[in-house]
């Protein structure tokens, strides 16, 4: 998907709501745990009732892969049940030596590998330019680079002081332009972080930021969405457990698409004000 | 596996080598193509030929993951075969945010979960201290954390000087050890970085270190035995290419076997000479 596509999908529902499919079965309703692939069947509701309100789906790996090769079959028909004009973010926070990072890529981009065909991947940064540009080779995939992260531990080495004065994830921006344009390359900053959003916005003005945060982890869409937009949003919020996780009843698919509903509303009000 | 344990096999066999299982479909002997699972066919054959001269085994994820549920198969019979007295790694360069990174280690480390045991995992800093905590929670295992890396892009930000006049990697690995002592907590640094070794071992007298990049990088043996030996050895020396793709014929166990025993013989002698 080029960015232009995304920024149409933008426009079109009027949100660039992102739903973090952190699937989890000790949190899911009880009644699909009788079903045989109850993390599918948990995606899949929730992939139809808040499509309306959503431009991407980012399954976080880790989910998935506590499972072992029963979670890869989950997230294979998982992605495959993603509708085309929809985003789709493998969140693995991967990164290695070249060779095996080009791995990492046939792992996530190439469907004759792996089976899976994501239209981006989270990239970790610190092992430095050959552990990112295997990901860039792959035509029409993203890169999303780990730039300033939601977490507490983001303190301890993202925004250590370097000696050239800057923070050490305002190294990573400058650094990573040299790898990829804004067609090509995201960047991961926290909704917790949205006092940076402004600094973060002259170094990279045109890249999309993913922003993980709202909801559970106290981000505030209103801020992030008056820092962080561009001309062309520039944003994909992401709501995980605020979402997915809205009951844990029976009615899970139907309060998801309330609350997914819900950020969209508010989303639309900010792209009519700030773009 | 305990740190005594791990030096026991390192003084019964003379050995402190790691075998990496980068285990490729495109490099492994044509004749095992035609096997029902050529992965584990090839891998089962270099850890019967190589065992007398290893005590670590060290499957890079990606190799795995880049087959997607398949591969994921391949790894449990691969783990399930290595005897329990050799030091397993999964070399995953995993790291999230807190809960999210908890999955993470039920994914290596909890059998019940994911179908895989592994006795330590290598883990990326970036994300700071969350992101490795819960790796730590797992009685008995051990977290590998990546510090000073051997490909060219370790250049990129773990060389980079902070305001403090040190290195990045020289932060990570300082503000690691609040996080875990040696009896839990690994470091990889590169063979390739030999020159670096003297220093690291004065922030981290007692740990392991695992040294990939000794052979198919260039990484000298002498020199990361020289200048990172401790007194319980604190050394793994991974080396994949050179050994297990010595020989693509049928030969290929036998030739692999050879060149473990090269590298052992050369690891005896230091043994003797720096212990």
């Amino acid at each position: 998907m080029t960015r232009q596509d995304l920024f149409a999908q933008i426009r079109r529902k009027k949100s660039y709501l992102c739903v973090g499919l952190d699937t989890d079965l000790k949190k899911i309703p009880a009644h699909l745990l009788d079903t045989e692939d109850p993390v599918f069947e948990f995606n899949k509701a929730i992939i139809d009732a808040t499509l309306p309100f959503t431009v991407a789906y980012k399954p976080n790996i880790a989910f998935y892969e506590a499972l072992g090769a029963k979670g890869w079959i989950s997230l294979k028909k998982t992605l495959e049940y993603i509708p085309k004009d929809c985003f789709t973010i493998a969140d693995a926070k991967r990164g290695d030596i070249g060779n095996t990072s080009g791995l990492y890529a046939r792992a996530f981009f190439d469907k004759e590998s792996s089976g899976l065909s994501f239209d981006s991947i989270t990239v970790a940064p610190y092992m430095g330019a050959d552990s990112v540009l295997p990901f860039l080779e792959f035509e029409g995939k993203w890169v999303i680079l780990l730039a300033l992260t939601s977490n507490n531990g983001s303190e301890d080495f993202q925004k250590m002081k370097m000696e050239s004065g800057e923070f050490l994830y305002e190294k990573v921006l400058e650094q990573s332009k040299k790898w990829g344009g804004p067609e090509q390359l995201m960047y991961v900053v926290g909704a917790t972080q949205a006092s940076s959003l402004a600094e973060i916005r002259k170094i990279v003005p045109d890249n999309f930021l993913l922003i993980p945060g709202v909801g559970a982890q106290g981000g505030s869409l209103k801020q992030v969405s008056e820092f962080g937009m561009n001309r062309e949003c520039g944003l994909l919020v992401n709501s995980s457990r605020a979402i997915i996780y809205a009951s844990n009843g029976t009615d899970f698919a139907k309060k998801a698409a309330e609350e997914a509903e819900i950020v969209q509303k508010e989303m639309a009000g900010y792209l009519d004000k700030y773009l």
